[in-house]
């Protein structure tokens, strides 16, 4: 067998200042949006309904902000996860524009910093990718960190470049999509009356539902991202015989569950931060809990919600143990801001 | 915890005479197309094709009736089925215009009748739902009877008030799809030779074919309709573990099925009632069988077909026992109109 | 019960000359590409992408080749398939117009060779399907062969023809695609960097990647062509309580799978041959090698590569044993012509 196959970049292969351009545009239509809502409880009336859209402002309904996220992050796989022991971290993540159904796109990433780990075996890397549409303009904006193999152990160690990155992005930096506004918002249509004004920081709420996962349900769902990797879809590839499922498909599962009760917090205009806490396989029945973080007022009649996303195996209100570290049951640690009527 | 989430509605939150505006409108296009035909052995020319729907008169293809049937359900069940006990009974269900790909449904609900149950704890209520497009023109309408417990057991008894309900929508009441005709009809574009002419009221037809059912399978189906009912998709919540099929499930499964010897019955003009026997679950194996029930010409050319489409469990095709009770693996009995060329 | 239902055609049916046109024309949409990424690993950028298939002198991204494969297949079923014993092998498929979204299919069989069986029970039974559009183009056309069973083994015989079938479509015959053109082919977007240039004949390729299939995934995948064969749906068709896998799911998921070590192998032309080696089942984790048997251009800047490629049931390099028969774990050995840059 000759090896025409990419193998995947090692630690030595990340320079600072590089600029990786992610393989495979893709075309995103009404049939990623029909899939999106078979595998996720999806109901923000955004992303249901084009005349919701219509009614918001907007030329139709833009397709889910985390089918732009799993879109984006999923090309990015081949050259940034392939050889990664573990996910990291989010941060500064921007969400610069929604994306219509018929729009093309495509990911870039620059290498933002890196430092190898005290065992000479790996090292951290920081990347900042960015998702373009067809007109070449981006749509999403994020750092990734990952802890990844080097090729050699005995090669030296690059100068150690850490990013300096921000826990939260300001508010004032939101963007609100061209033409998005509230002021005619329907909310018998979109299934909750609370503004954000009746929203208090501090405050939690159960999302009260719980899905339980099928293996064919997350097979699909990061098949349909294009990301590729084997923990996902081969179950020969880990001892247990277990296959990992997608940090991501619980994203978009807990995400879809906290419509009970943010009915109204139809868009994602940032993630701040996230941790997958404890891994989550095929059986879990997933639950989710939010916790208002901050709000803040971003247009006429336009709020943000600084939110805390939390899913959860079965029914799990706690975050950490006395030890600080995330209890078992928890899987998804998500910090974003919405967009919602003031 | 706040409880910001819809805790559903209880009996004594039904008067007759309100209308529930249901949340969410639902874009439908060729996505949800798709979806159903992965989903169902669909095989209907009318519904598979735009060149075959041209041939018959429309503009191209519609959507499956049952497509905007469960659309429509589903966005029912937060105000109506959530705190229901059981799903009783349909009647007089219509369906007023096709839908295609593009087409934006949402649901109104007038109550029209509640009735307490003797035991207090309980009652029934009558509702009249109507499926309405982008254009505020109705596609669907059917009256729907479920049994919901009461918040407080001691409020008082409203007046019973119970709909006077047709059993069978008439014959001259059936619509008949603006431009529709089956002049040109093509009968082995459609898979089948048989006209209406060719079915004796009485007649029963095997459809053959079973399809064993997956978890996965009926979770995507019944989250495409955002249908979110906690037993479809929780293994905790019931204490068997099982979660319960949606019953339009089993409907869209039959109805597919049927293709196997009513190939030319293309649309669904009216349903005019159906009794989910037993309840469905993930490892059964479904089965269908269907009696001609009456027959009308509706049009020149165009005939209705009143069916009795029967799902089951395995292969079975007696529908009671000595006691009148339907068998245990009886799953559904629909009464419906199918058009179908004369 | 009366049997409306086609029994299908047995052996005594076919006539050499005889042209069966099958039911059910299909448009395909957005919706059918959307699925189909999500069943398969699919990455191929011209499938992917308009954007990428504009800069290859196409109007827009054509559906997957295998997409119009299954479509025109799946029709041929109820007609072909539907008492036979045995798939025995296809020959001499050629992709003659690629399909766009919009388009719907149709097909239709020429019998072209039939051979009884010395037991007089069954025999052979050859057709050339092909596959046409709605502006009556054919975009397809194979040969494949099946055995069929006898409704009377008393029948006589009819005369043996079977016909003369060429191995390998020439590399003259093959068709490139209207306007398809590679000379700004971009192979950081298609993903690897790889020309027709750079395999050699006789180099052989591991795809690396894994897959474990679910039954739900292959049932959604056999129904999403209209392809209705008991034997993939009814767990309780066969006595073991399996469901067959559909060959071409196998088939898809080999293709998707080569994308690592010919990413840019981004159409099919031609298909000379296949056998589906094994039988394949829910549970087994698929995985793909490919060899190069020849290369011709075939346009200025376009090559055609003949490969063979072969699914396994875990990883296996061998294909044969001493006894020349396939090996248990190799599941397919397709013989196809890929376009690529030269």
């Amino acid at each position: 067998m000759t090896s025409k196959t990419n193998p995947g970049r090692f630690f030595e292969d990340y320079t600072v200042g590089d600029v990786i351009r992610h393989a495979v545009p893709r075309t995103l239509a009404e049939g990623e949006r029909a899939m999106y809502t078979a595998l996720y409880p999806q109901r923000f009336a955004l992303h249901s309904s084009d005349a919701f859209a219509l009614w918001c402002g907007l030329d139709g309904s833009p397709m889910d902000d985390l089918i732009t996220f799993h879109t984006v992050f999923g090309k990015t796989v081949p050259d940034v996860s392939l050889n990664a022991i573990a996910n990291l971290g989010y941060a500064d993540g921007r969400f610069l524009q929604p994306v219509f159904p018929g729009d093309t796109l495509r990911s870039e990433s620059e290498v933002i910093g890196v430092k190898q780990n005290s065992n000479g075996k790996s090292g951290v890397v920081w990347v900042r990718t960015t998702g373009i549409n067809q007109s070449d303009e981006p749509v999403l904006s994020y750092v990734r960190w990952v802890m990844v193999r080097k090729r050699d152990p005995e090669a030296a160690a690059p100068e150690a470049i850490i990013p300096d990155l921000i826990e939260v992005v300001p508010a004032a930096d939101l963007l609100v999509p061209d033409g998005l506004n509230f002021d005619d918002y329907d909310f018998a249509s979109a299934g909750e009356p609370h503004r954000a004004a009746d929203y208090a920081i501090g405050e939690t709420i159960d999302h009260i539902d719980g899905v339980t996962i099928e293996e064919a349900e997350h097979m699909l769902a990061t098949r349909l991202w294009q990301n590729t990797a084997k923990v996902h879809f081969d179950a020969t590839h880990r001892d247990d015989g277990k296959r990992l499922i997608y940090g991501g498909h619980v994203i978009s599962l807990a995400r879809a569950l906290s419509f009970n009760g943010l009915a109204n917090a139809q868009c994602i205009a940032a993630i701040n931060g996230g941790s997958h806490a404890n891994p989550c396989f095929a059986g879990d029945t997933v639950r989710a809990w939010s916790e208002v973080l901050d709000k803040a007022e971003v247009a006429p009649g336009i709020a943000a919600l600084r939110l805390r996303l939390v899913a959860t195996r079965g029914r799990a209100f706690a975050l950490r143990g006395d030890d600080g570290k995330y209890l078992p049951d928890v899987l998804l640690d998500l910090d974003y801001w919405a967009l919602m009527p003031a």
